[in-house]
């Protein structure tokens, strides 16, 4: 295409989403204040739309299966909430309530024909990541060339959701390629956070978090190769999941570098409670994914993990361990003082919590980088260079089109790495155990170096990705919120490279004050069970 | 090396074999008929020592475990049976009675201390692939530039199996790469059947299949990323499960083509019995292999898998499917008998036994031949190579040298059609189900076209290696032999392509008259509890 074409045809994707917004649900003038209360002030729901649409996914499934409300209610309050969020922060893709309205009129058919849900998401509206196809809605994925190509089939998740009752209204912004934790892109531009313009909503799955985080979404479905599932969660004050790799079904989804398997890109819930990212959890699993999908593990949800949880919790006993700096980049000073209030909380209601040391993180962040641009960003330039629209900026620092590829060998040597970094990790771990003599059931991190960061300023994933690298089970909790008052700058800090004096550099109390901070909880692998149940128990402790 | 150089490596290790082997444990005359009767008729073992040598693991473990039975005397027999077998059928890469008998002894006196075993394979002698590492023994997994090196470790299965009470005195042959169906190198030569020398053993696990076929081990353990564990107990009348990836840990195993996880090799035993398959996966995930090997997915052994087959066995309830040709190499006669005695076996007993229409084999067959041959045979030939030794003929024909590698995008492309795959033959074993209402609980196939095959014939391994693509859990179960008298060569077949012309023309009922035959239960993913279920209740059916 030539340089207009690729501009027209995104002008086009913006007539289009801005027609599937109805007249009465436009914000006519512009209102004072986050966007994140602006819903409040206005008066596009209606009080019951806006209880429905505070209430969390637990609440509302049981009123959707006993008949309390029926799915077109909800479905209509989560689509106005929608379009609001989609006005207010530019975090949408598709918009298509009319779909979404058909298949709520059809659930609420069934449940008064046969007095029963469909499933145990019977009615409930989940948002959804711009990577997941439904039928009849298009997947651009933040290319240009993805546009104007509607979808022939539901991904395999969206079609067990389906089953198990779930109503599909919107698919959420993503940047350029998924490869950055800040979500812009050539389309629609830059999507914000709802509490705070000049910061980001974190990314790939941003749009994700800040439909969520505006409540225009329950539950959002995120992916995470490298932090994306986790970034947008800490950066607008929500819980989410990056389970281990074979635990949700990601076949039928659109992504960059496909088939790229030496670290799996993975699928999971967004949401404002651990409750409701273990409703999400237990309704796909319940639908028997590895009938659909050869990657996913017949694993079950094992309640007899959950209540091991349960009964270290009752017994004072969870063995817990943290860590504030991964020995590469310094957090900010809230992120650093929100790893203290998840380490004391948790000392002063009587379980361990002991210092970790981060093993080896700078070796496995460089290999993880190594592994991203593989290919020499043959992929992800494929994409770009088929519209003509150029690479993000983002990208253009990341993913140089000028990289070599790897040779295969090359490749099985990254391979062949990660194995035995894994393997030390595990190491690392049972040390740690036989040293004790206890179980360690999690150990505690930052997401982040930084709370929600402002625009074009993130430069070090690590904290993130190395658990992508080490496919460990991973929770993000809410913590608190950046403070000027107590969040000061620590003048004295000696960077110990570059990437960590330019993050040190970027603190300013005034400019973050505000930005919601959280932490991960990391499990072994495949530990979704127990460590969403300490994430939920931590939760709990910080009052949330 | 020089050509005089890695010929005398070889002659080197061949002497320090053969000093290996106490004098009064050799052959002193030849001896007429099959190697598999010759221990009978030698006094190298005692008759209580052929008793135990003859018995079953089970029987073997229920003696060391209550104290009729000691380790050392149960060591001694196998080493002697194992250095007659070395001496009939040419098995061994390593033999190391001493290192054995000092571990027996050590078991021995534990047990006299504590009254109890350390473990549930207390005092059990287990025959190793030349491919696992045992700490102060040598790996040299077929090639020359592998000899003169002893390991610092043990590879991980082999640690959890010495946890588990195990005694290791003998690693087995296999073929210059591992990467054929049959067991032949420049150190040692080949590896012959010890049924009938003019046959082979199978390969890449024939070491381990012509050992536990003479009844030198008990228990053997295997690899297998295209039949190498299937083939040689085929070829050896045995049982032998091929596992899923991920159930049992691969890690500290010496590879050809390390870090090539397209495909993953993976790891299993070989016995004469399925409940010898099945103590050997018991006592391994007993010790949370999972905790020491990050791709062993935390999976204990689940009872309640095996009884749902139970339960459906005593309703005369199992619903299986069946196919004896791929639609791409037509099998000889003795197999497809082999597959209808099972059929019809299972028929009688009132179970449903439908066809199964195998799902664009030929295509998933080359497939996998594109992704064994991803690198362009570098990793090989670098082994190959560093000796100066040549390339045995097998390898020459599979591997070319002259191979381009693959690029990257192609390998990930590649990656992208094994998933696709996967998940249409998913769908096709769904819609069996749909049709007809009950859960598919197997599916019986050939292991390979042809019995235990002549020398350098081997040709097709597409029966074998479309379920490592696949990654189904898969069980031998030996049938029949060859039976010259009723498997006559079918004149009228018309060939459907080169290879299946060839493989067709191979088939001698003279040469062939009394190889084994076999077939193989094909499990969901990751049912190793049920598919060997299976599996057993098939072998008792046919008096096994």
């Amino acid at each position: 295409m030539s340089s207009t074409a690729w501009e027209s045809a995104a002008a086009d994707k913006r007539a289009r989403l801005q027609k599937s917004i109805p007249e009465e649900w436009k914000i006519k003038s512009p209102i004072e204040g986050p966007a994140i209360d602006v819903p409040d002030q206005l008066s596009v729901l209606s009080p019951s739309e806006m209880k429905i649409t505070n209430s969390s996914a637990m609440e509302l499934v049981v009123q959707l299966a006993n008949g309390t409300l029926k799915s077109v209610d909800v479905t209509l309050a989560f689509c106005k909430r929608a379009a609001l969020a989609y006005q207010l922060v530019n975090c949408v893709h598709e918009f298509f309530p009319e779909l979404a309205l058909a298949q709520a009129r059809d659930l609420d058919r069934y449940f008064e024909t046969h007095k029963k849900p469909v499933g145990p998401l019977h009615g409930l509206p989940i948002s959804l990541k711009d990577q997941l196809r439904v039928k009849g809605t298009e997947t651009c994925m933040g290319y240009i060339s993805g546009l104007g190509i509607p979808d022939t089939d539901d991904s395999v998740l969206v079609a067990l959701l389906r089953k198990a009752g779930a109503v599909f209204y919107v698919k959420t912004s993503v940047p350029q390629t998924l490869m950055v934790c800040e979500t812009v892109n050539n389309i629609i531009g830059r999507t914000v956070n709802p509490r705070n313009p000049n910061l980001s909503c974190g990314g790939s799955s941003g749009g994700e978090g800040a439909m969520v985080g505006m409540r225009g979404g329950v539950i959002g479905v995120g992916t995470d190769i490298g932090g994306s599932i986790r970034i947008p969660s800490a950066f607008n004050s929500l819980y989410g999941i990056r389970p281990s790799h074979g635990r949700l079904p990601y076949a039928g989804m659109k992504n960059s570098m496909e088939g790229q398997e030496t670290v799996h890109s993975v699928v999971g819930p967004m949401a404002h409670s651990a409750a409701d990212v273990r409703l999400f959890l237990r309704s796909v699993l319940k639908q028997e994914p590895w009938q659909y999908d050869s990657k996913v593990i017949p694993l079950p949800w094992r309640d007899s993990e959950e209540n091991i949880i349960q009964t270290k919790i009752t017994a004072k006993d969870l063995n817990l361990a943290f860590y504030d700096f991964d020995g590469v980049v310094r957090p900010h000073p809230p992120i650093l003082r929100g790893v203290e209030v998840v380490r004391s909380a948790l000392e002063k209601s009587g379980h361990s919590v002991t210092p970790w040391s981060p093993y080896k993180h700078a070796f496995g962040v460089d290999l993880i980088n190594k592994i991203y641009a593989a290919d020499g960003s043959t992929d992800v330039y494929k994409h770009i260079n088929a519209s003509g629209e150029p690479a993000i900026p983002n990208i253009k620092d990341l993913l140089n089109p000028d990289l070599a590829k790897a040779d295969v060998n090359e490749i099985w040597d990254m391979q062949l790495q990660k194995w035995q970094y894994q393997r030390e990790y595990l190491d690392k771990w049972r040390e740690w155990e036989e040293q004790t003599g206890k179980e360690l059931d999690a150990i505690i991190a930052p997401v982040a170096p930084t709370a929600a960061i402002r625009h074009n300023q993130f430069r070090y994933y690590g904290y993130a990705s190395i658990f992508n690298l080490l496919d460990l089970t991973s929770v993000v909790v809410p913590v608190t919120f950046a403070d000027k008052t107590v969040d000061h700058k620590a003048g004295d800090y000696q960077p110990v490279n570059d990437i960590d004096r330019a993050v040190h550099a970027e603190y300013e109390p005034e400019v973050y004050h505000g930005a919601p901070v959280a932490v991960q909880i990391i499990g072994r692998r495949l530990s979704e069970e127990r460590t969403l149940a300490i994430a939920e128990y931590i939760g709990g402790l910080l009052g949330h």
